[in-house]
């Protein structure tokens, strides 16, 4: 690849690739993180993950989400007593709460959102956790607890952070999940 | 740029690199596509599409999700007269129903699914758009006309194919979603 790489610098362009892989290795790569390193994040990065959320689509273009931003310890470790689990959260870097307006599609606009929040997070390297909001008992008081107007659903809470684990997740095989032509 | 070109073709690697965008320009520029390119999608680029959908995120690991493509013309031009909209299913390259068996989060986890089906599409310069299914008065009979078992429910149809059009869409600004600390 020395030729490769010697042709790539000689004209400006990154070499190696990484660490921003191609949006096809995020991905295939991309593992819920529970266990987070010491580090913060930064906050370009973070407006950065909510800018590709934002960026999701909507049905009607009715974009019912906001994001709430969570970087101190104190707010991260008031979520997962109100919850009752989901302790790792309290050791995130950030947290993001994803909430919604009552819309048709409110729930499907929204997980698009929160599943573009975790890939963007992952293409800079960064592990996250997708904890359920929707339905969940404790959806209006953790919505409550940061302000959210009455009428705004907690869809998901977000935790983000550098990974300080490597988990393995068993997937259903390709061939069991993909149906050519008729299921 | 000869230099990079020859060197890449020498050694096997694509070149030009684009459509293989980072993800966070993948993520950033994605704008749903109605409008197609006359020009088939090779299998095995579908095939890893939608293993990038069944990478998705899932509540407690239930993979909830199945996923029909079509790709005969017969089949994609039966789907807009059940719908009674979205005639540009017709034409595209091909579509994938995304199935979901009944779990608490099946609406987010096939949700997420398909939003990495969107993305991966885009990773590959292959324009796509998202037509909601759950709670649609016609899921049921695209299910069914596709050999659905009773019990899955349709969550969205996506229609693919090289884009043959350049939207553009307003969407609300960060600073207008982003809240730090309190909504």
């Amino acid at each position: 690849m020395a030729a490769v790489e010697s042709a790539c610098r000689a004209h400006g362009l990154p070499y190696p690739r990484e660490p921003m892989k191609s949006a096809i290795e995020v991905l295939q790569t991309r593992r819920s993180i529970r266990t987070y390193a010491d580090k913060p994040v930064e906050r370009e990065i973070i407006e950065e993950i909510v800018d590709c959320a934002r960026l999701a689509p909507t049905a009607m273009n009715n974009q019912p989400w906001d994001f709430v931003v969570l970087t101190a310890r104190e707010d991260l470790q008031r979520i997962p007593p109100i919850l009752g689990h989901a302790e790792f959260i309290a050791n995130a870097a950030f947290a993001v709460l994803v909430l919604a307006r009552p819309t048709d599609c409110a729930l499907e606009d929204c997980a698009a959102a929160t599943e573009n929040l975790l890939i963007a997070a992952a293409a800079h390297g960064i592990g996250s956790c997708w904890v359920a909001g929707a339905g969940q008992p404790y959806a209006p008081v953790v919505a409550g607890a940061f302000g959210a107007p009455q009428d705004r659903q907690l869809i998901a809470i977000v935790s983000f952070g550098y990974p300080a684990e490597e988990p393995v997740i068993e997937k259903r095989p390709l061939a069991d999940v993909l149906h050519w032509g008729r299921f």
